[in-house]
Parts: structure tokens; C-alpha cells; sequence
């Protein structure tokens, strides 16, 4: 007679983007509790050399194999710092819409960061790139905020 | 015993998308030597008060349904009218990118014009909405300028 104990909850895994044409970055946290642990990182870097079209498509695929990869229930996305020019914007824009729509195609809310919401200093030492370390931040952005979105009081 | 003549070449099927967050513009023609046929057109309109994410994945399936349908064998985006504001720049490339990624995806070429070379007034009249001709525009744009594109002649 087997009397192992059953799980009472399965850890919720987020997955935070960090979006950019020459390099969107992205993290895997787990959230058990208020418990968090760190799952998986990369950034993901197009050839610059390719068409406008095909960077967007291996943006795309990447962010699809790691969706397949790692199995996130959420996703978060910063809101990436822009500055006031218009046609540097329009680019980055088609680059996070590759971060929302892959998760969205997949099922998983979205849920999106001021970056001053998201607190980068809590990642930014350690083994990881910037890109991947402001991609952990959203996700932990996220696993802070995402009760508090819930019940519709705060962003 | 049949006689009917060989057809010496399959008219080539061209998708033309006028990108837009609100309404996104389709249309497509069918290019058979000097001659241009409208096969079909019309506009995606997600509901505004969709999340974010969901809007670009109506704009996504939607977009998807037309090339699942027209089949079309190259597409060709325009290059949106854009003021210096930032903030709608960002949000008319996240549009933007779906009407990219979605041919580029099922394997065409994907063509972009600046709106200078868009003759709108060429379909300006008829039965069509401003949005779904401007998309026809920029199909019939592509259909004129996709060969001097390929000797690398013009833009």
C-alpha cells in the first residue's frame, strides 16, 4: 500500500519577456507559494542581416519552442522603454507583438509591466544576461502582482 | 479527345494588408501577365474592449483564415501613415506585425511599400471600404513593382 503524500497544489510556472528586435530575452520562474525558483533563461537574437519579416518569424518560433519547452500557465511582457521616436517604437512594437501573441495563441493570459513596475535590480547579478535578467524580473513582477490583479486593485 | 488549350502559367495570387490595430484591411488580386483581378477583400475589426493580447490574436486568426482561403502566393504589407507619437507608433507595430508574421509563417515573401508608392485612388471607388482599398492598393502596388524589386532595380 503506497502512502505517498499528494501534491495539494501543481507550482505555477510564468513565463516573462523581455521584448527587442535584436534581442528579446525570456525567463521561466516557478511559483510555489511564495516560494519562487528560477527554471530556465535564454535570449534570443535574430540576424540582422535577414529580412524585417524573417527576424519577426524566428522571434516567433523561438518564443513558440520555449512555450512548448517549458509549459508556462502565464506570461507577462514589459513595456519596454521607448523613447520618443516614433519609428524606433513602430519596430519594437511588431518585435513584443511576437512576445504576446505567441502566448495568446497558446492559451496563456498575458499580462503586461510598466518597467518601472518591474524591479530588475531583484535579478540583475548572477549567471544571467541583461536581456534574460529583465525577462526574470517581469516574471517575478508578475508572481508579486498577479493576486493583486486579480481582484482589480492595482496594474 | 480533348484539346483544351495548357494554361501557361497559374495567375499569381497577391495579399495585400492595410494594418491596423481597430481595422486591418485585406485584399486580394490575382496577377495573370498585365492583367489584374480582384479575387476578394475585406476588414478585421477586433472588439476594443478585447485585452490587448487578444485583439492582436483576433487580427492573427482572422489574418490567418484569409491566406488559409486565398491561398495567395506573396503578400505585401504597407507602411502604415505614422505621426510622432510613440506611444500609437508602438501600438501600430504590434498590428502591424500580425499582418507580417502570418504570411511569413505560411512560407511567402512578405513585400512592404511605403504609402507614397500606394496609388490609393487606383481603387479608391467601387464597392470596397477605405480600409479594404487601401489593401487592394497596396496588392496592385506589389503587382507593379515585385519584378523591377527582384533585379533589385526599385524598392
Amino acid at each position: 500500500m503506497t502512502n505517498a503524500p499528494i501534491p495539494m497544489s501543481v507550482p505555477l510556472r510564468i513565463l516573462g519577456l523581455d521584448p527587442g528586435l535584436r534581442r528579446t530575452g525570456w525567463g521561466v520562474i516557478a511559483v510555489d507559494g511564495a516560494r519562487l525558483a528560477h527554471v530556465a533563461h535564454g535570449v534570443i537574437a535574430p540576424k540582422e542581416t535577414l529580412p524585417f519579416a524573417e527576424r519577426l518569424l524566428v522571434l516567433f518560433e523561438e518564443i513558440a519552442k520555449v512555450v512548448e519547452t517549458h509549459a508556462p500557465h502565464e506570461a507577462a511582457v514589459e513595456e519596454t522603454f521607448m523613447n520618443n521616436n516614433a519609428a524606433s517604437a513602430l519596430k519594437l512594437g511588431h518585435a513584443r507583438a511576437m512576445a504576446m501573441i505567441v502566448p495568446a495563441r497558446a492559451g496563456l493570459p498575458v499580462a503586461e509591466y510598466a518597467a518601472t513596475v518591474v524591479k530588475k535590480s531583484v535579478v540583475g547579478t548572477g549567471g544571467t544576461t541583461a536581456d534574460a535578467a529583465d525577462a526574470l524580473a517581469v516574471a517575478i513582477a508578475h508572481a508579486h502582482h498577479r493576486k493583486l490583479r486579480r481582484i482589480g486593485a492595482a496594474a
